[in-house]
């Protein structure tokens, strides 16, 4: 597999641009601090994974796009494909949670993707992805593991340098499987890269301190964050992050909830459990705040009843 | 007083344009349209007040400055005013009726400003601001009925019309005495502009009908939205708004709460009630939506508990 380049990102960024205007970069007062916030929950499908899944898609051979492509995700990716799908006129298969938040299960479906349902926990989901590439002769695009996916979530990186007018000193990112975190790395070469996990689920935490891989262990805690709990990060993540993040941070459930509460008062932004992670490292006072860091807001795909809970129990 | 003019809005624009980014313009479908929603919620202080408190208060002379301020306000141009005030180091005191939403009183306090409460109803707002004007020999700052007011807040259009790269068809603008909607008047002289109320406080709606000032009636039905009830509104804005709005419409309470939900679940946006109403008319019908439309997203300033119970009975 090719390795993502800054130039990938620089591309991705260009193509962007052209159909996607740049999420805001609003002012956030971090203790004394002011910061900015990353509000990529206000793209069209609510959360960053539409970058990745339009210059994946983007960039498929013609023959390659008549066989249509096939997408294992929780919910965000799903939609992301299931945009760039529907814009380019490919087919999609989406192999989805069952337990994923309806939202997205029918967001997903509005737009325009077939839903695969899977366990979660039981299946295998790359096991049923798998099937489903053999069975359509499709193109996998992993959530996280690709090159073009990476240099597509890459492109937020080189919005906000163009909006800061100057690289960030810093950038706090939500991370699952460290594709965002890759893609940010090499859009900023110069800015500190901090990777938020959910306790419990600290796969690219643990890996950028083993320098390897690894796997989440067998009887992982619940988290809410339903966004940020892939099995392991990738060799491609891994490679671009390892002598270039800092390391990982976790945060619980309460401090995610607390973040939730923060955006909701003080930006009117409505941000699901894995969007707010960053925050939440950022609020709980885990990873340094300056002057021109930037706190990825990922994702906002929530359901009205959690939410509610969760703002409701401030 | 002074007549506020196109050309105050340009230099209006240009101020505000030096110390706040714009506000993002997100696409919208409304039915089978693609419109366009202001999302003058995420400002700073979270509504668009902001625009008219910094341009009145820039524009004070150097010895109206020390003397100060007084603002009568619900809550958001409480806290335009308040922002205005601290940035450039005048003395606030706001009058706030003692059943303001919680959030903008803590708010407004927070921003570093005095609160003079009132009892509504029951107290005459005005007579208790004309008694701090009087007591400190300050300037009064009138939420809409001022021709820098009504500059400022026109200065949202500017922004649009360069965002979209053209000027709007229409303009669906949250009406509470009209200095919003006569700014954007002004500001896009060949656009549309619809004027949104809540039910049984169509002030300005009312008065465009009669072509002169309709006070509210005497015992107005309740209404959710808070930041939508003035008494009247002043000739200032009839002046600028007749021959040239569209009628007025009304929004009831159910209306402006599925907008609400719309803004929470499609758009990851909180909004208060009466920064949802223009989006209320518009997902109701009320008004044309074609497509270069722009719907006034105008605040998000709304208790936890309330937002939590109108977005939890979808």
């Amino acid at each position: 597999m090719r390795k993502p380049t800054r130039q990938g990102v620089l591309d991705a960024a260009k193509s962007i641009a052209a159909i996607l205007p740049p999420t805001p970069l609003l002012p956030v007062d971090i203790g004394s601090v002011r910061a900015f916030v990353k509000a990529e929950s206000l793209q069209p499908v609510g959360a960053f994974k539409i970058r990745g899944g339009w210059w994946r898609l983007s960039n498929l051979s013609k023959e390659e796009r008549t066989r249509g492509v096939v997408a294992v995700s929780s919910g965000n990716h799903a939609q992301g494909v299931a945009w760039a799908a529907r814009q380019l006129g490919i087919d999609a298969a989406i192999v989805m949670p069952r337990n994923a938040p309806k939202v997205k299960l029918e967001a997903t479906r509005a737009l325009g993707a077939e839903i695969v349902l899977y366990e979660r926990p039981g299946e295998d989901r790359d096991e049923v992805a798998a099937r489903e590439v053999e069975a359509r002769g499709a193109t996998l695009v992993h959530a996280f593991g690709d090159p073009w996916v990476i240099e597509g979530q890459g492109s937020a990186g080189i919005e906000i340098a163009e909006k800061l007018g100057r690289a960030p000193s810093r950038l706090i990112v939500c991370c699952g499987g460290g594709g965002l975190a890759a893609g940010l790395a090499l859009a900023c070469p110069d800015s500190a890269i901090h990777v938020v996990e959910p306790h419990g689920w600290d796969t690219v935490g643990q890996a950028l301190a083993a320098g390897k891989i690894v796997r989440v262990g067998d009887n992982p805690p619940s988290t809410i964050c339903d966004a940020l709990q892939p099995d392991a990060t990738k060799p491609i993540n891994l490679e671009v992050l390892k002598n270039r993040a800092e390391p990982g941070v976790t945060v619980t459930d309460e401090e995610v909830r607390a973040a939730q509460r923060f955006a909701f008062s003080k930006l009117n932004l409505v941000v699901e459990p894995g969007g707010a992670a960053a925050l939440a490292a950022a609020l709980a006072g885990k990873v340094p705040v300056d002057k021109d860091t930037v706190i990825m807001v990922t994702g906002g795909n929530t359901d009205a009843d959690s939410f509610a809970e969760t703002i409701a129990s401030g």
